[in-house]
């Protein structure tokens, strides 16, 4: 018997005949002889519909309301799918983010869970029924309800998985594994059958579909996470322990997949006096705006001067310019200039660990398809360059081309 | 300064613009001086939508579940309102049952509320914000959330009156106070400015529009309740301590109003065998059916036989009358004949207590008016006659008229 938990996103569970679709799965998974956690986004469009109730009130909700608001659509979609259960004869039952033990900060709207007892849950699952627990929520010390912010629900997930020590994390969505590239792009992109925490980790940061903090978690905890389509019988993808040692060694020489991101924009300060302290002095101001900085670059431009690049998501390009301009004048730095019309793509794999020539194999394959690069930026097993958007489709087919992803 | 608890229901806060508007009023009572701890439904049809969500997905939703899932419709309107209040400027936080100390028992769908720590509420209350608590909802012991049923929000907060030992618990409602009979069939029916808890319940158990429940709270408790419209600025009705000594003199040799309902039938066991605990035998498998039984009346119809009959709301009159007949076999009784368009009026004011001569004047006025009298039932305060649901109304003029409650 083993013991796994299941997340299943807004969109499997966006109406009854879903909830009751995702229901019959549980129920087969149960009937395997396993026992089942789920954990639940909000239906569809329910979030949404939240927030737009609270902006027909106010322009500027507080945090802290906001939460216990929006903590409603995940208690909505698991008391439903509870029902759903016992309707196929399954028992079970729902819980809220409190009941499910799992305490957070109280950072509101960005909460993190601080701990996670699974007492109740595994009581309940001892007791032989399927748990639902409401994604994205968990409650303070003082019993205030928090949100986990941006990939809530599968963090919820990762997070009750390490709790219960359970064999495996199965998030259940609209895409059905881990791919190379981005099918809608590239054609012949693969589906792999499994990858390892990094790359994942490195594959979500830019631009794949599962939000890196719930990968980062189920790293620490070495949970393996199976990520799969909710609604097809297809195999999915085993994210797991795949980056020590010998296993790497089987990987070397590879890139996993290519990855990309629109809606990027740059802004460079451009003839900043070079002097300690001078970036700190640029991103504290962006930080305390709550504008989330991407790629930094500096380069020197002239002596004792310097270029100061940086990406921000394009929606938050506005206020970051805003930002910068008054930065640009308090320093001294001669203007402030900004690009809206930008991409990111990454080669991402273990294999590049200490082996040279990926990031020049990288930009031969782009040069030679006339595509210029704006930025360069890298970690230990990820190379990311920043483009223009007009040609992010054609640069990842050229890299998955030209690191040969179509095949094993 | 004066503590105050103000109810909201659901139709006063059904959206955006509303729930403004009753920021507004909220916002003016504080400014005056007071502290204000607000009650709210679920926004209008919130809950009804709630229950159609629930049964596409099963007919018959756990009562555990069913809770949860309700509980999500106050938790959006107070988080809504005490958004509305701050965009106000007005300092305001809002409450889940739970946070706000309800404790109830186990009771899913129709829970009591067993202790309120108010705690928290006063602390915040001290702190100068005006505290929004879910009406309708508590928790247990072992943090189940649970409804309170009908009546429930009204309950809340009176409960909450009476845990923070508020001077006053304001209902605000889209009638503008209780009336001597309902202004909808007498036009001349006049406002009462005061009226006793004892009258008032037996108002509310007849038709008048608060749930006796939480009358009878605020009576234990001696909690002075207003009732008034959440629109307009009339004064209202205070319900309130009129019912002992001195007080009950001034009043003698009235009536204060005259209700009634509709949607009532009857059944009646013809000619059951006469015999010690046959009204047991009749009415415990209508219990275990949960079926709620109102007036019953037993006469003797011949040697060693005896008729019983009851009222049960119309809705229930189906079910009700399967359960009849099984038992009327049973026990050997004749049959079982069914009424299903009856309605009931009553006369209701402590003046009739141990005064003579309310009852005959009330079935005179009837005769006159030739309305026959199907069953009576009579109260220390009440009396009540069922008759025909067409005589309904004519029967209420007739009786507001007899009694002169169109002046004081």
């Amino acid at each position: 018997m083993a013991m796994l938990v299941q997340k299943y996103g807004g969109t499997s569970v966006g109406d009854a005949v879903k909830i009751m679709n995702v229901a019959r799965r549980v129920a087969v998974a149960q009937a395997a002889g396993n026992q089942i956690a789920v954990v639940v986004s909000a239906m569809g469009k329910a979030t949404d519909e939240l927030i737009a109730l609270a902006q027909s009130v106010t322009s500027n909700p507080e945090p802290r309301e906001m939460d216990l608001l929006l903590s409603t659509g995940e208690l909505v979609s698991c008391t439903l799918m509870a029902m759903a259960l016992r309707e196929l004869g399954v028992p079970s039952i729902s819980m809220g983010g409190a009941q499910a033990g799992i305490l957070t900060d109280t950072a509101h709207g960005r909460a993190s869970i601080v701990q996670l007892d699974p007492a109740r849950v595994q009581r309940e699952l001892d007791a032989g029924r399927v748990v639902i627990v409401a994604g994205f929520q968990g409650i303070t010390d003082d019993m205030e309800t928090t949100t986990l912010g941006r990939g809530g629900s599968d963090t919820t997930a990762v997070a009750l998985a390490a709790a219960l020590k359970a064999e495996r994390c199965e998030v259940y969505t609209d895409v059905d594994g881990i791919y190379t590239a981005d099918p809608r792009v590239v054609t012949n992109a693969r589906k792999l059958p499994e990858i390892g925490y990094e790359e994942m980790l490195e594959l979500a940061t830019y631009g794949a579909k599962m939000h890196p903090r719930s990968i980062e978690l189920a790293s620490w905890y070495k949970i393996p996470v199976l990520v799969a389509s909710s609604t097809q019988d297809s195999p999915g993808t085993l994210i797991h322990d795949l980056d020590n040692g010998g296993t790497a060694m089987e990987v070397a020489n590879k890139v996993s997949g290519v990855t990309y991101e629109r809606n990027v924009a740059r802004i460079t300060v451009r003839a900043a006096p070079d002097s300690p302290g001078i970036v700190a002095n640029v991103f504290e101001p962006l930080t305390d705006a709550g504008i989330s900085v991407d790629t930094i670059v500096q380069n020197a431009s002239a002596e004792r001067l310097t270029d100061i690049s940086f990406t921000v998501e394009r929606g938050d390009l506005d206020r970051a310019l805003e930002v910068s301009r008054r930065v640009a004048s308090d320093i001294g730095a001669a203007d402030c200039v900004a690009n809206d019309h930008l991409g990111n793509i990454s080669i991402v794999g273990t294999g590049m660990l200490n082996a040279p020539g990926y990031a020049s194999r990288m930009f031969r394959a782009l040069s030679d398809a006339a595509i210029n690069i704006e930025m360069i930026t890298t970690s230990q097993i990820r190379i990311t360059c920043i483009v223009d958007e007009a040609n992010v489709d054609e640069a990842v087919r050229v890299l998955h081309a030209a690191f040969e992803l179509d095949h094993e």
